[in-house]
């Protein structure tokens, strides 16, 4: 079986600007979900927006199988063409998990539609994520539920259209609830969104975090791509 | 427009066996039940378990819109073929809504097709239950969320097909999450499955859960019967 | 019960330029749609493309319950920030229906995600419109299908979000088969596409087909509605 | 990685009394499956309905990772208890593909929940069974359609909760359409319904429906199984 190709985009400022997460993440978000990524066979190669053209070219989405996006305070400094670029790729087959705030980077909301608005608050709350389905491909391995020591909280309305398949459910001590692993499946490609992972916090270090996104990219893996999105004009059937 | 008729089944045992029930529904949980719906302005009866034919007559279900099902420590005692006979109601177009426990009822199972399993546990816990879609029918005129003093816990995993429309999450002081307010659409009829009202807590003396199952109500009144379910030889289309 | 307040927005190009079109909808096809939901009651307006603002207006989009949209060869000449603004008014929770070729209007490919691309032929098949969901509000009235003369042939696969609700498929004499109904909800929206009504042919002056229109702008209308679409910062829960 | 194991159960009636069926199926439908299976590198038993048990043991059921089932005139022939087994099978993760009139199977029904009636005639009218979702691994290598010269016409309304996923529609020249193949997850197994396959006509020996079922095999295999269906009363969390 071939590897399946994995790009992992980070936005990668806040571990630049801020000590609080340069701490955590002397590298980056991408590179610590780099490492475990190869470490486990997967071929890994990663972007940052700060990268020309964004991190973003043709070449890259028609090379990657699955890519994975972690954005936050620059969602805006990506150009519409490109969001509009790595929607099309995954309409024609690409592979894409959305990490925590990605919630609102302009390809999710692209892909969803919706204002993929949600509530939130930074308590450092400790989150119970809970298994909703353990039979999904993405649960595979994890027990009831992941503790997460402290994660900014995210709570309900969260603006998505319904979820194809629920897999996670976040549970916070501060009292609020959240979807946290949801999928669907746009034009040729798979989208998976995963709450987990604020900055200010270790969580892409936890086992059984890195086991979840493992998954993902398993089940995100495209069955089938085009080189072209097209609304063709058909002959009239003569078989 | 036509009063919506509704029919409130209950169990009616713990009532009568248990006192720490008995102090809290003393003429019985379809009693406060039947009373909030009569109030604004729904045609109400209600039917318990020992009733003749368990409160079921083909009678009742022809003339029964939408149906309100709680039952708990005697599932067993409902034969099969009455199951049957509320569930091919459903089928037929009548509206069901399920509460609590009757998440394990017979007609519940055979509408869904599943164990419709859940963990649970009896502590008291506090329940924060949580709007997920503030625009569906069955929300409205319901904040963020509504505090429920002391709830039995039930927690994920619940083994339910994946709902057609998920309304409400409840949250527990306990760590636990659940689906707690799921739609669904089966034959001709809808269906909701709405998690609080264990018999020990006056949950149903709330004015927002008595909105939500009035809401719920409304959304479940049929739009379409049929008399007879038929699987229907053809002719050859002429037209 | 309040009058639902119906705009319906027209391309409005075809009837002015190409003859054939002309001789069957002479005023434009949004003319006899909103003759036909004027004469049921509904509150009607028309706008069309030529109009200032391409006919949408804030004020508009705020005092319409459900916005009906028939698009063809201009989709291009509606501003980006234009469809954005009925996006967002969709959000928000004003109910939309779109016609036929809408399929490629800028407002459902934004709201949909997916590239709505289709495949299509013009030989004036015969088309029957077959109802998979007798029970659905917007199948209220119509008999196991509709018999269409003639209509433009839109053939799978159709790249659109699975339906939440499928209520129709078309069948074509010609051979194809067609996802004609779908129902979603995007935010605090409702959203219908519905497959029939080429400009040459007279399919809007059907009577099942005006109900089927006349079903899915009541089902279409808001429940709720916001009058902003924000991503809050909450407190911590204090109850 | 390990072979999976099919089981390809038949009602084995049909090709015993009709000599219309013996003539295309002489050693049994289930005997054209197996040998296509088989050659493609599954792990293939067969069991019939005039098996003891009928065919069904919980060593089979335990030991199967998808079921096909094929049945027709002989439904009421499997008692309820094991139906309810096989149903219990999937609930535990066991995928399953029921194939033609397995909708009117009982573990089907059981597991829908629904009639799972449709229209029918037997008029040898051709079916093009088109692709509705290309990107499926059910519809991997079909191209937009398989001609099928003969079937029975199945019609909608078909009875079936709203599909998971939708990846094929038939088009019949009589004029009828119908869903075709259909996915769904319950419990912890995977199901997928596909209407080609009438006992009268060759469809099983069509080289893309063999590749569909191929597909589906390797769609429905398990991720995740368990040996008990429970419904456990948990204890407080303490982590």
């Amino acid at each position: 079986m071939e590897k399946i190709r994995v790009t992992v985009w980070n936005e990668f400022r806040h571990e630049k600007m801020e000590d609080s997460v340069k701490s955590v993440y002397p590298d980056g978000i991408h590179k610590v979900i780099a490492d475990f990524l190869e470490s486990d066979g997967f071929l890994v190669r990663t972007a940052v927006l700060d990268d020309d053209h964004c991190g973003i070219t043709d070449e890259l989405l028609e090379n990657t199988d699955v890519l994975i996006w972690w954005g936050h305070m620059a969602h805006h400094e990506v150009p519409d063409h490109i969001a509009a670029k790595v929607r099309d790729a995954v309409l024609k087959g690409m592979g894409m998990v959305f990490l925590h705030s990605g919630h609102h980077s302009k390809p999710f909301r692209l892909l969803m539609g919706t204002t993929c608005n949600l509530s939130w608050r930074e308590h450092g709350d400790r989150e119970r994520l809970w298994v909703v389905d353990p039979s999904h491909p993405i649960a595979k391995g994890i027990d009831r539920y992941v503790n997460i020591p402290h994660e900014e909280t995210y709570a309900e309305p969260f603006d998505i259209p319904e979820p194809e398949k629920l897999v996670f459910i976040g549970w916070y001590d501060g009292g609020e609830v959240f979807r946290s692993g949801c999928c669907y499946h746009r034009g040729n490609g798979n989208i998976f969104y995963f709450q987990p992972g604020h900055e200010t916090f270790p969580t892409y270090k936890i086992p059984e975090i890195q086991t979840i996104i493992k998954n993902a990219v398993r089940w995100a893996a495209p069955v089938y791509r085009v080189n072209e999105l097209v609304c063709p004009n058909i002959e009239k059937l003569t078989d």
